[in-house]
């Protein structure tokens, strides 16, 4: 196994260490009722080109500003994910939402869900048309759940796929949007690129061998192009985590197909900590579903989670349980990158009965070529957002800033970038 | 926890051990390639009159029989799981495939999923309509995955949902079938009286709190009525393993409701032994599928049957990953039922190179008033079928029964049945 790692710095973080404690000693004594916070977000794990990276870096930037102030307006973090999750479906560039993948039939169909660390509900669509923003029906379900029973003593759903959904939707207050007002001018054109690339590929197929296998070579090569679902992952000023995902699937899926994003344990996971868990964990998956799915990697991500050392649990998660899983034996690549976040009380922090402390860490990796990721604090002026590159010499980063008030930080970047090309070669 | 077991046995085992050794005997020195394979089938946890349960031990027994026909003529462990399922879908008493319970606009959408445990590969539909046999579609899916990428590289999908799971079906060669025709009388007078309590239920919310909260109250305990989702787990001659489940989901659910029968790793589970593991294992489950979902229950039962004491294993997954899992720390009430079965070369059998030996053990368990199991090998000339309910005494059952030929098997009748009619009492 290769670890390469890059991260194109875009923006410095507003807080470093010394002017984050300085700020601490000025507030000691006043215990100002302020929100604290953390958001690290993805645009998805993929191939993207120059152009895409720019317009990625823009939307990531946007989401966590979304989410920071929802927590800034004291939102739990199941509200937080939610506006970063918005934020990432309406740009027009990100397979999710608007401008999704269009799929077999060129209509398009969204998987997205939502988990709450605190109450550990969940909520998911799956296949679902004519909803600009299916996280908000993610998040709809998820609170719907949290009510308790419905009439005649009925349990309310967690997952809805289809028509169902997008009525289930419609009633329940998140308006409808016509399907061909959700493609884009960008989403068109690769839909009619693949349908040619499909029909000389099945045109081929009839024919010999040898160009059918030239054929498909070249295919995994761009093939991880159209992956770059979205996620999120906060943790809030209580110390609640939350998590979610969303993604129009891969493009010319067959219609009704379902992928990670909708799938429990698998697109997203989250965690308060626990009698039985000491971090509250979160973690956002993209890539390829099914590789997802099988391995849920969300959930396995997760559980690793718990081990001292995040760095290297991630690292022996994205190996053991993702590369080399016997869920995947029989695939010549394996697509996905995830986004993880953990925190715990800081017991520094504690010994001041001025400050509630947390120590929050986040990593991210994965094993397509590149990676959009985005973080922020509630405490910054400006999310960071960083474009993880395959090709780029390895380079661990790591950023610690204590952050003051109600909630202590110390943020570790930590990209974690294994490079995969072919199981072939391992 | 109360452990109350019982269990009311309709016909022995046709082999007893002395008998299986003198046939072994026998065969001794011929080799023939006779094939094995174990098959245990469930037609749901919940609860069932005197007259459902009689129905349900027909075809519990008819589903053996299928699966039995299937692994003598050498059919491989997820080929007999597919038959077993069919036959218990085609009954109109089970609550899957025809005679389903119909949704709130009086429909009927199927779940079901199939997981081998050779390939590791799955294959789900979720709130699939006009198709008698959900299971063949998710066998076939799993099929059509195990052949590798489609055109153009694409990635073939292992879960499909609502019309595009059909027409993908219809296009597999799988028949679709009018869904007037999959209702029945039963499920159509079922529909009228549970939409009648439902509008009853939603008056009595407009008016006093007190009227509301018996009326819950009374809904409860007759709630489980409807959860006799079906499932089947198989080893065959060469010591493969499959596990599949199939439900027409909650009585009165909204429409594209999926619930965990179409859920990886909640549905149904399925490992071949390998390096990390011992033994191979197979596990379907069966109850509410929001709770089955959420508890991940089917993946944790597999896990823990890698226990050297299955029995205690299966008792502590049940009480600690699902009655009170955290993640149903809401609820009420936990409704589920588990078949399990697990699997691991015999080493005695080992000793004689004459005999490829492997010993079975099979449990199950439910919080639910009742679940009807049934059991065959293939060496056996009928199945046995069992019907347990909460309110007898405690009896925990053993049958050791070795087997002749090619697969050796011991098999422990081991019921577990916790009975927890409410969290608030323990």
């Amino acid at each position: 196994m290769e670890s390469l790692t890059n991260c194109d710095e875009e923006e410095q973080p507003s807080s470093g260490m010394t002017n984050s404690w300085s700020k601490q000693e000025a507030f000691r004594g006043q215990m100002p009722k302020c929100a604290g916070g953390f958001v690290l977000v993805h645009a998805g794990a993929g191939y993207h080109s120059e152009s895409k990276a720019k317009e990625y870096k823009h939307v990531c930037k946007r989401a966590c500003q979304r989410a920071v102030d929802q927590l800034r307006a004291g939102a739990l973090a199941v509200e937080a994910v939610t506006a970063a999750l918005v934020e990432l479906e309406d740009s027009p560039f990100t397979n999710a939402g608007m401008g999704s993948n269009l799929n077999l039939s060129g209509e398009i169909e969204c998987d997205a869900s939502i988990m709450d660390g605190k109450s550990l509900h969940f909520g998911a669509v799956g296949a679902i048309s004519g909803i600009k923003n299916p996280a908000l029906v993610a998040n709809c379900l998820l609170a719907e759940a949290q009510k308790g029973k419905l009439s005649a003593g009925r349990i309310p759903p967690c997952f809805l796929v289809g028509r169902g959904a997008r009525d289930w939707a419609v009633s329940h207050g998140i308006p409808s949007c016509p399907s061909e007002k959700m493609a884009t001018k960008f989403s068109l054109s690769a839909y009619k690129r693949n349908k040619r690339k499909m029909e000389l590929a099945e045109k081929m197929d009839a024919g010999q061998n040898q160009t059918k296998k030239k054929r498909q070579s070249s295919e995994n090569e761009n093939g991880s192009g159209c992956l770059d679902t979205v996620g999120a992952v906060v943790v809030d000023s209580e110390g609640n985590v939350a998590a979610a995902v969303s993604s129009g699937g891969l493009a010319m899926k067959h219609p009704g197909r379902v992928g990670q994003a909708a799938h429990y344990g698998c697109g997203c996971w989250a965690e308060n900590a626990c009698n039985m868990n000491s971090y509250s964990t979160a973690v956002s998956t993209s890539g390829c579903g099914e590789h997802l799915v099988r391995t849920m990697l969300a959930r396995e991500c997760s559980a690793a989670m718990q081990s001292e050392d995040a760095h290297q649990a991630l690292l022996e998660a994205m190996q053991n349980k993702f590369i080399s899983s016997p869920f995947l034996a029989s695939e010549d690549r394996v697509l996905g990158g995830v986004i993880v976040l953990r925190c715990c009380r800081c017991v520094e922090a504690q010994a001041s009965p001025d400050i509630q402390g947390a120590m929050v860490e986040f990593l991210w990796s994965h094993t397509t070529e590149s990676m959009c990721v985005g973080y922020m604090s509630a405490q910054d002026s400006k999310a960071k957002i960083i474009s993880s590159n395959r090709w780029k010499p390895e380079k661990i980063k790591k950023v610690c800033t204590m952050l003051p008030l109600w909630i202590l930080f110390t943020l570790y970047v930590t990209e974690l970038y294994i490079v995969h090309p072919s199981r072939s070669k391992m």
